[in-house]
């Protein structure tokens, strides 16, 4: 309920590249992002040099860097489009990960100050969460805040936060058919709140603008599913809704808290909604089977790490959603090989 | 999405009087109240005769009209204090009900508008909730906003919303520990968000600013749960923590949603915390073994009503709460007595 102290050495900004020049991305977060040791990782399918501005302090890492730790192999894991950013939470050695979108700048909140989406982030994580019980006044450690009453005594202390997903005004992230539908919504409602989404509810977590505990949940954040048709615009994936159901799983298991909420970034225009519809939308239809898969899913009492509750996803996802189509099957066994991976770099 | 159209027909608010002069609080409502039909109930601790204003259009009850209704046998429901408000929900006839305390006037938005408390609550209760799946940017029948990428279309079109929850500016609803540790804690952030707050999470309900749909959840609002020595002062009652989570269960297992959020309203001050906390503070002991009691809580696939539904958690609380607690075996008694009111009211 105080102002957080950050410590910088416990931070690594990863920033997937999906374009050649982020000068002006860069430019536009200077004043948080040269604070912090950034990781970038180049879009292995990008051809060419990234423009990077000067007043960084950044590891980069391309296609080379990545086939030199991911093998060349027919089974290997794809860092392609926006899983390029899993590669740099690999890489990371830091308590905390944050990683933006780079189609995102600093928005600015309802007075008009420029909003420290990386120091939110940082809150956000360094504060208990408390999924276990709803607080009607929202995250009971943000300032100016506090557990309503009713709210038991015995849940006060909280639990760890593991994952902090925030939010985005103008460009919402909406799927194609509804941004082709509704052309013309764009998000300017600014909701000055962070909450705990609570245990055993699950959530499209997007991967645009979120935070995490590496030392906890790192494992969890990978690169499994991927569409046979996969574009290179947010509408068109669904690797980060995938991925956040496994998260929130393990959260869920590891009695370990989701955050939603604070701090928004401004999202810019990009791509056209009509275009991606012309592609075979398969990701909506794959999230009926996928949902209530993670909704019934629960881990045995033997899975005490990160590590051990995706490995045992990844069983349950082969044995009970793999019949059904592919690309689970495909996700599987990604999952297992990303353990392993995980648990190489670690040890070299 | 769009505006909605009130039917004021539809509508009853019901004001519990705990003072006397009800003037100022009256006529700073006088702009909205004015345009409903109001059920005014008097504490039947009160003596003396209320002041209302003139210009509005209300029923008013007062301790001779509660007695002639509910009798006066020693196992008769108390409607004393807070309670008194339930005697209202008791007499409507209406498909929506709101309830505001008599020490709330309007809040002001961000923008500094007045916020319009009853058009909101109709609004959330009037368009679909989604207990199954959490939206990250709230409410998507909310104007303005939408469902986000991932969020399964099959659920989409939600389900029907049984309670909405409104907030507090200035004074929050703290309990009196809280209140006394921190008395300069103000609220002031006006968060601009509706949620429903997904199924089997349980809150703490306040009774301060709410609204309810009477058909679908009506004999779920009770008056149960008294504390021995209950004060007058809501820091110093659970009754509605303890309908609250009767509601939200009941709400859960009828497929119904709840939402929290806006509308706010303006708590003025009221009492002395310390002196409060003289008091035995048995509230805050007993949330312990009611919240774990309420999480755990699954009703039969036979109850198919609001009335079923506290018939069988009244059965249930009888069983295994009452034999900790004389105060259990009394809520329990009062369920089963109020489910029995309710159906009497309505046939004769």
């Amino acid at each position: 309920m105080s102002e957080i102290s950050i410590n910088h050495d416990e931070v690594d900004i990863v920033i997937g590249a999906l374009q050649l020049d982020l000068t002006s991305f860069m430019e536009e977060w200077k004043p948080v992002f040269s604070l912090f040791h950034l990781i970038i990782v180049q879009d292995p399918d990008l051809k060419g040099k990234l423009e990077i501005p000067a007043g960084f302090n950044y590891d980069l890492y391309t296609k080379s860097d990545i086939d030199g730790v991911v093998g060349l192999s027919s089974n290997a894991i794809s860092f392609s489009g926006y899983s390029c950013r899993y590669f740099g939470y690999l890489m990371s050695h830091k308590k905390y990960i944050i990683a933006i979108d780079d189609d995102c700048i600093p928005a600015k909140d309802s007075a008009g100050n420029f909003v420290d989406a990386v120091a939110q982030h940082i809150t956000n994580l360094s504060t208990p969460a408390t999924p276990f019980f709803f607080n009607t006044l929202y995250d009971p450690f943000c300032k100016g805040t506090d557990f309503v009453r009713g709210y038991p005594f015995s849940l006060r202390s909280g639990v760890d936060c593991g994952l902090s997903c925030g939010l985005w005004l103008n460009l919402a992230d909406l799927d194609a058919p509804t941004q082709a539908l509704k052309p013309e919504l764009r998000n300017t409602r600014y909701v000055d709140a962070v909450l705990t989404v609570p245990s055993r509810t699950m959530m499209p977590v997007s991967g645009i603008n979120i935070a995490f505990n590496r030392e906890l949940v790192g494992p969890a954040l990978l690169p499994a599913f991927r569409l046979a048709k996969e574009g290179n615009l947010r509408w068109e994936t669904v690797e980060d809704i995938w991925t956040g159901m496994c998260v929130k799983v393990v959260c869920d298991h590891l009695r370990l808290g989701v955050k939603s909420g604070l701090p928004y970034v401004w999202r810019k225009e990009r791509g056209n909604a009509i275009e991606s519809l012309k592609k075979e939308w398969e990701g909506v239809k794959l999230m009926e089977d996928i949902v209530p898969f993670f909704q019934s899913l629960r881990l045995s009492t033997s899975a005490a790490t990160a590590e051990d509750c995706v490995s045992e996803i990844a069983a349950v996802v082969k044995e009970k959603l793999a019949p059904t189509n592919p690309v689970f099957a495909r996700a599987a066994e990604n999952m297992l090989e990303w353990v392993k991976l995980w648990k190489r770099v670690r040890t070299q």
